[in-house]
């Protein structure tokens, strides 16, 4: 396979970044004019009262007459920023900014990014369902683990609108398609395949739960201190639960024991993969090295190994990308009016990002590109379809 | 002096008001281009990564580079909509979209409207605080008095960027501007003039504070039950408070007693003024009836009693709309990098408006259309220079 660079970034300087950020990357519009009185007097006062009644007496025109119905609030607390750690709110809200940016680019959604500067569970929960009124959908983004799953579990729970923590399930979401696109390149079923997922932080959790979701039968994880085995006493409660649903051989010891006779790994830490453990893996192997900037294995020591490999990068083939599912899930859930974000709605999402392949599929092309256009309406139909269900 | 209509608002229909709210009036763009993988590099991942590490090292970067330094938050709770009451967040949100469009037409500045669902003042405030790094300004829009004053209050206290609370400010600001206009027509300095505010909510102490600031020496106020003097028992703290600074004279009474001998009435309520107390004011009297949609005095009534009549609404003459302050008031003080809203720059603000009436002064003249693009500017600069002094 090929692990030529697609797409040289070396020509951007950090001049170039810097000033691309001068004043940040969004900015707020009308979408009606306001020059004349008379504008004045349909936008604002008072002409605006008649909506503002009209939303009083019927609720649900608080959805059609307001921009929250297709308004995602992005929202951090700056506590897993990129590669970055715990950076704090402020630090994190050019990261927010891109995510809304994206937003509205990929699924013509408007976004708000809202920056908290508190970790605590409880705080984070009570401040957003205070705000709910203001949007229509929230984007969890760069939170912690173990926090990331009590504060989405219980903001599900809280409000009447979808509510997904993307760097579990947007990543969830495109590692499924692209092992769907890898399992069929080598002519396999996913539900056959032994996956070991390197990792037991918010993705690697939430990848974990839907490949079960899926149909893949046997999973193991790993956690910096080996195999999540149902020997160990040291689990919290969320791995304990994966421990229950996992590592159906009880394979105890690190990544090499694990990758003995595995079909497929995905890195989801920043955990190297050393080249000797991969070695041990099954024919046909698929490695997914998703840590960015650095891959736990770099793809031209990788493909020695393995028949398929995709890393987070966008230089390199096969990048598993979030916005290949964030825009097209949250605009799907919107279109149908979905107040929750289902499994079924996630494999869904995959599938039909897998399937834009089509006869294109290669070693080199499991998965579509970042910027290809029909990605997003084929989520959002797919999501949309699947919410019906 | 004329009382024509200048704005004929009959044509507006219920059908193109709300057809113009069909979806909200806001919508999110990006500053930068986002259709290439160079694009993303430098927006997201991994150029952003960059932006966000310089801000960890050296905080001042949130201010440049994100968009919180020309970010206006728009804070209700929706108890106090225009003259709708406690119509509740979901309610509000059209008022607040409106305004954040106007913030963007008047002053180029972004804002985005959070409206929360608790009325709770401890809730607000630390709901406001936890979520502080994502903006720049904090306008509190539509909450009621006395909850108002004390949510002012503690967020000017704790948090480092400009606070204001427009129902009170930025009508105290358009009322002084116009009152100034108002003596100069009539050929008087403000501080002989004897003012009644009716009205003792958000408006009216705000109104009466900064005409107290600016120089005037009498004013009296009425609240639902007459003057506020010292007489009276049954006043909160912050009508007590008034009671202490106003009403030299101590009159006790209605508006037909407080009126006798004044030279100015202020209508900051619903109450009607009755044309035989109107009667009893000075010759040359100044009458502002500012309820919306209905005045307290029609101005072709009013105007057989005064020289001056000044409205809230946009088909008379002589329009008080905040919208001559708020956009230039928060500009500036961005601009200069104030962390306060100070008197100063509020009574600044004032005299920036009523100066732009200059050689073109009239009774129906006194203070500039709402949509005078020398306005918002002209404001700003002063607020900036205020904020230096």
């Amino acid at each position: 396979m090929s692990v030529e660079s697609t797409n040289d970034l070396s020509t951007i300087t950090d001049e170039e970044i810097f000033n691309a950020h001068l004043g940040g990357k969004l900015t707020i519009g009308s979408k009606m004019p306001l020059s004349t009185k008379r504008d004045l007097s349909i936008a604002y006062t008072p002409g605006v009262a008649k909506v503002s009644q009209a939303i009083a007496d019927d609720p649900a025109k608080h959805e059609t007459h307001t921009w929250t119905g297709r308004l995602v609030a992005v929202v951090s607390d700056g506590t897993a920023v990129l590669g970055l750690g715990n950076i704090g709110p402020a630090a994190s809200l050019p990261v927010m900014e891109g995510k809304a940016a994206l937003f509205k680019q990929y699924a013509d959604l408007n976004s708000i990014p809202l920056v908290l500067n508190t970790t605590d569970v409880d705080e984070i929960v009570e401040t957003i369902v205070r705000l709910s009124p203001s949007f229509g959908a929230v984007n969890l983004e760069d939170i912690s683990a173990p926090r990331c799953f009590e504060i989405e579990r219980r903001l599900i729970e809280a409000l009447d609108m979808p509510v997904m923590h993307d760097d579990q399930h947007g990543t969830a979401v495109v590692t499924l398609a692209a092992l769907i696109g890898a399992a069929r390149q080598t002519k396999r079923d996913i539900s056959s395949l032994k996956v070991v997922v390197s990792g037991a932080g918010s993705a690697g959790v939430a990848v974990t739960n839907l490949l079960l979701s899926a149909g893949v039968a046997d999973v193991i994880v790993l956690d910096s201190r080996g195999t999540i085995n149902r020997q160990r006493d040291d689990l919290n409660e969320i791995k304990a639960e994966l421990a229950s649903r996992t590592n159906r051989d009880d394979v105890i010891g690190g990544l090499a024991e694990a990758l003995e006779g595995a079909d497929v790994v995905v890195g989801l830490s920043s955990s190297q993969f050393p080249e000797e453990a991969v070695a041990k893996m099954n024919d046909n192997a698929i490695i997914f090295a998703l840590s960015n900037p650095t891959p736990e294995i770099m793809p031209d020591v990788a493909a020695k190994y393995a028949a398929v490999v995709a890393t987070g990068r966008s230089d390199f083939p096969n990048q598993i990308n979030n916005v290949l599912a964030f825009p097209g899930i949250f605009r799907g859930a919107l279109d149908a009016g979905a107040k929750k974000i289902t499994e079924a709605m996630k494999v869904a999402a995959a599938h039909a990002i897998a399937d834009l392949v089509g006869d294109d599929l290669a070693a080199d092309y499991i998965i579509p590109s970042a910027i290809d256009e029909r990605v997003m309406p084929a989520v959002a139909a797919a999501v949309a379809a699947a919410s019906a269900e």
